[in-house]
C-alpha cells in the first residue's frame, strides 16, 4: 500500500514529536459534526482503530457530546475548527450539514493541505468542481460519496466501475421522505397530508418538510450525480422542480389502471443536436409497474444510469440514515488511506456547460381533472388540446363519484411538455374545474 | 495523475526505442482474444485513443480477425503469446475464457511485470486469491470486474464503495440464462423446455445449457463475489448446486398464490457461532414478490448484499453481452491508468477460511407434489414430517388436475433443508408418486 503520507510533500509536520504513537502509515481524521451520521462514523472508526485509519479528533458545538461514554480518552475534543486547522490531521471529515460554514471550512481545510471527506450535499451540488480542483492544486482529495444517496456506492459506480461507458441519462428516487409518502399513499389509500403526518410521526419526514416535498433535496443530489456521471455542470436552480403535495390518492388508482405508479423521479438526460442539451427536473411522475423504481420501498433510494455500452445499471439501497451514510464516509476513508489518486473521468472527458437546460420534457403525460360535471368537457378540453397538436390517447373516468366534484384521467400522446403547459393555460380557464388540473409526465425510467 | 509507468521499477524497456509515437502517460495494451467482448473492448479503446489507454497488440487465434477494417494499421497482430510477453505493452487483457491456457497466460504476464484485467470467472474462482499475491509481489495489478455480473459495477462497489461495512450476505441473480428461461416460463405460462428452446433461438442459451441451467455459471460468480464481499475463500466444488430444469408451469401458479416467484438464486452468508460458518448454494428459490430480484427483467443480473451498517444494497443491469462486459474491461483499465494501488479491503480484514461450507439453510420450504390420487395422502406426509420435527404452514390444492397426476403444494415453517432432506427421502418412497417431490426454499432475500 503507497503510505498516504508519501504523496503529501506539503504537510506541516510540527505536531509529529509531540505524538509518538502515531503509526505511519494510519489516516489520522477530525471529525467535524457528531450528528447521527458523525455518531455513526465515530463508533465504526473506533471499532476499527488497528487499521490504518485513526479517529484523532472531534469538534462539535454541543458541549454535552464530550460524555459520550464510548469515545476513547485519547481522542481530543476540539475547542474550534482552527484547532483542527492547526492540527496534523490528514483528513478532516466535515458532517455539519447547510452551506456556510461548511463551504468555508472545507475551503480552508484543503488549503491547509487536509483531505476533505463530506456528506454535505448543498456544498458539493453549489461548488463541488471548484472544491475538486482546489484540491487537486493542494495535492489533496475530496471525496463525497455520502452526500447521495447515502450508503449506495453510486459515486464510485459511476465514476470508477463505469468510466468505460459514456453515459447520457441518469434518472433516481433520490428522496426518501417523498419515497415513503407515495408509497404509503400507494398502499394504504390514503391522502398526502395523512402519509406525510405518518412519515412525521416516524421521523422519516422532518417538522418543516418543504425541502423533500417541493423537490430541493433531490435536486441538489441530481446535480451531484450530473456532474459525476453526465461530466455535465449544471446549476441547482437551473433544474425545475414540482412538490409532490398535488397528488392524491385517487392519482394511483387510475395509475394502476395504467400498469403504472407514482413516484418522485429527478432525471438528467444529455442530448446533443446543434450543441449539448441538458433536460433535467425533480418531479412527481408516471412510471410502469414493469420498472424496478416502482418497487423501491419505504425510505430508499435508487439510482438508474443509461450508458451507450452498458446500457441500464442499478444501484439502490438505503439513501440516508446514521450508519448507511457512515459507510460512505468510511469507504471514501478507505480510498483516501489507499492512496489513490483522486478519480478521474473515463471515456466521458472533461466537464461540460450545457447549451440549454430545460425541464421539458417530449414524453406521454397524464393529466387529472376534477370538474363539476355537464354535458360536453371532454369535447371542450379536447378542442383545445387539438389546438395545440396534442393528441389524447385514452380517457378514463371510474364511477362513483358525485356530479359536483368528479374527477377524471385523460392520457396523451407523445409531446413537449411546454407545448402542453400552454394548452393547459388556456383549458384551466375554463368553467367547470373544481380544482387545478394536475399534469404528470410518464417516465419510461 | 500519477504516471502509470512511475509505480513500475521492474518493467522491461527494451522495445521503447522502436516506438517512438510512445506517449509516456498512455497505458499500452494488449488484447488477448477477439470473441464477443474482446471486439467490443477493441472498439471502445480505437474510439478512444487519444485518452490514458492505447490499444497496441491483438491476438487471436483465428487469422480471419486479422481483416477486421476498423482495426487501425498501427496495432500490432501478435503472432503468439510469447510476443505479447516479449512486447512493451503494459497490460494485457485476457478474455480467451476456459481455464487453460488462460490462467498459465495470465501468470506469465504478471510475472513479466504486466498487470492483467481479465473477464474470466472460470480462472478467478479457482486462483484469484493467487493470482492477486503474484499481482502484489510483482508490483502490479490484476483486475477482474467483467467477471461477474458483466457490465455492473459490483466488485468495485462492495471492494471500495462498501469498504466501510462488514458485509455478511451476498445474494444474485448471477445467470442471465436461467432468468430468461424462468421469467418466460412465468410470463408464458409454459414448460422449463419449451422456454429454453426460445431461450435457445433467440441467443440467450447455448446449444448446450447445462452450466447455466445446473448452476455451475452462477457458482463460480458467487465464489468471487464471496471472496470480494465476505473475505472469505472458500473452494467452487465447496457450492451446493441445484438445476433450474425441475421448475414446472404449475410451480409459478403456487407460487403467485403464495405472493412469490421462482428464480435461481446464488446466496452466501456468512455466520459466526463456534468457528465462522459459510452457507453457500446455487438454486431455484422461491422469493416474495416484493423483493426487487422478482423484477429482474429477461436476461439482467442483480446483486444484493447486506451488510452489518448499510443494510441492503443493490446492484442490477446487464450481466453479459459484449458491449457490458467491455465497459467493464475498460474501467479496469482506466482504474490502472490512474495509478492507482490494487483495492484493499476495508472494515472486513484479510480472507477467513470458513470452518464449515453448507449448501443446507433453515428457512421455510415448498414442497410441491404429484401423486396418483387416494385418500390418506396429506396424512401419510404429515405423518413423516412430524416424526421429523417439521410443521407443516399450508397445503394448496388447485381444481382442474385428474386424479391420475394430480399436483398439490405444502409449505413448511422454517426448518433446516438437511432434515428435511432426510424426511423426504422417507417421503418419496411412498406408493403414490407420479414423479420425484420437488423441494424448494423460500428465501427472503
Amino acid at each position: 500500500m503507497a503510505k498516504h503520507i508519501s504523496s503529501k510533500p506539503h504537510k506541516p509536520k510540527k505536531h509529529a514529536a509531540e505524538k509518538p504513537s502515531r503509526a505511519a502509515d494510519q489516516l489520522r481524521i477530525a471529525l467535524v459534526g457528531m450528528g447521527t451520521v458523525g455518531t455513526s462514523v465515530a463508533k465504526i472508526l473506533c471499532q476499527s482503530s488497528d487499521g490504518p485509519l485513526r479517529l484523532t479528533h472531534i469538534l462539535d458545538r454541543d458541549d454535552s457530546k464530550r460524555q459520550t461514554s464510548w469515545v476513547p480518552k485519547n481522542i481530543r475534543w476540539a475547542e474550534s475548527f482552527d484547532e483542527v486547522l492547526a492540527s496534523d490531521v490528514d483528513v478532516v471529515v466535515e458532517l455539519i450539514g447547510g452551506l456556510e460554514p461548511a463551504a468555508d471550512w472545507i475551503r480552508k481545510a484543503l488549503l491547509a493541505a487536509k483531505s476533505v471527506v463530506t456528506a454535505n450535499k448543498m456544498v458539493i451540488a453549489e461548488s463541488g468542481a471548484d472544491l475538486q480542483e482546489l484540491a487537486r492544486e493542494m495535492g489533496q482529495r475530496i471525496e463525497f460519496g455520502a452526500s447521495v444517496a447515502g450508503g449506495i456506492p453510486v459515486i464510485i459506480g459511476i465514476q470508477e466501475g463505469l468510466a468505460g461507458d459514456r453515459l447520457h441519462e441518469i434518472a433516481g428516487i433520490l428522496n426518501g421522505t417523498c419515497n415513503y409518502v407515495l408509497t404509503r399513499m400507494e398502499a394504504n389509500g390514503v391522502g398526502f397530508q395523512e402519509a406525510l403526518k405518518e412519515a412525521q410521526k416516524l421521523g422519516f419526514a422532518e417538522a418543516d418538510p418543504s425541502a423533500d416535498v417541493e423537490g430541493f433535496d433531490a435536486r441538489a443530489k441530481l446535480v451531484i450525480l450530473t456532474q459525476a456521471g453526465l461530466r455535465t455542470q449544471v446549476r441547482t436552480e437551473q433544474i425545475l422542480c414540482r412538490p409532490i403535495s398535488l397528488i392524491e390518492a385517487v392519482d394511483f388508482m387510475y395509475a394502476h389502471d395504467l400498469d403504472c405508479t407514482i413516484r418522485q423521479i429527478s432525471l438528467a438526460r444529455k442530448e446533443a443536436s446543434n450543441g449539448m442539451f441538458l433536460f433535467a427536473a425533480v418531479q412527481p411522475a408516471l412510471i410502469p409497474l414493469s420498472s424496478l423504481m416502482a418497487h423501491v420501498e419505504r425510505n430508499k433510494n435508487m439510482v438508474v444510469v443509461s450508458g451507450e455500452f452498458s446500457e441500464q445499471t442499478v444501484f439502490s439501497g438505503y439513501g440516508a440514515g446514521g450508519d448507511p451514510t457512515a459507510v460512505a464516509v468510511v469507504s471514501d476513508l478507505y480510498s483516501i488511506a489507499r492512496g489513490a489518486g483522486a478519480p478521474q473521468p473515463g471515456l466521458s472527458a472533461g466537464l461540460e456547460v450545457p447549451e440549454t437546460v430545460s425541464g421539458e420534457f417530449t414524453v406521454p403525460h397524464y393529466l387529472r381533472f376534477v370538474v363539476k360535471d355537464r354535458p360536453g368537457i371532454i369535447a371542450a378540453v379536447g378542442t383545445v388540446l387539438s389546438r395545440f397538436g396534442i393528441s389524447i390517447d385514452a380517457v378514463f373516468q371510474k364511477p362513483g363519484y358525485g356530479h359536483t366534484a368528479l374527477p377524471f384521467v385523460m392520457t396523451l400522446e407523445t409531446c413537449s411538455s411546454a407545448v402542453l403547459n400552454r394548452a393547459l393555460e388556456e383549458i384551466a380557464s375554463l368553467d367547470f374545474h373544481v380544482q387545478a388540473p394536475l399534469c404528470l409526465p410518464i417516465l419510461r425510467v
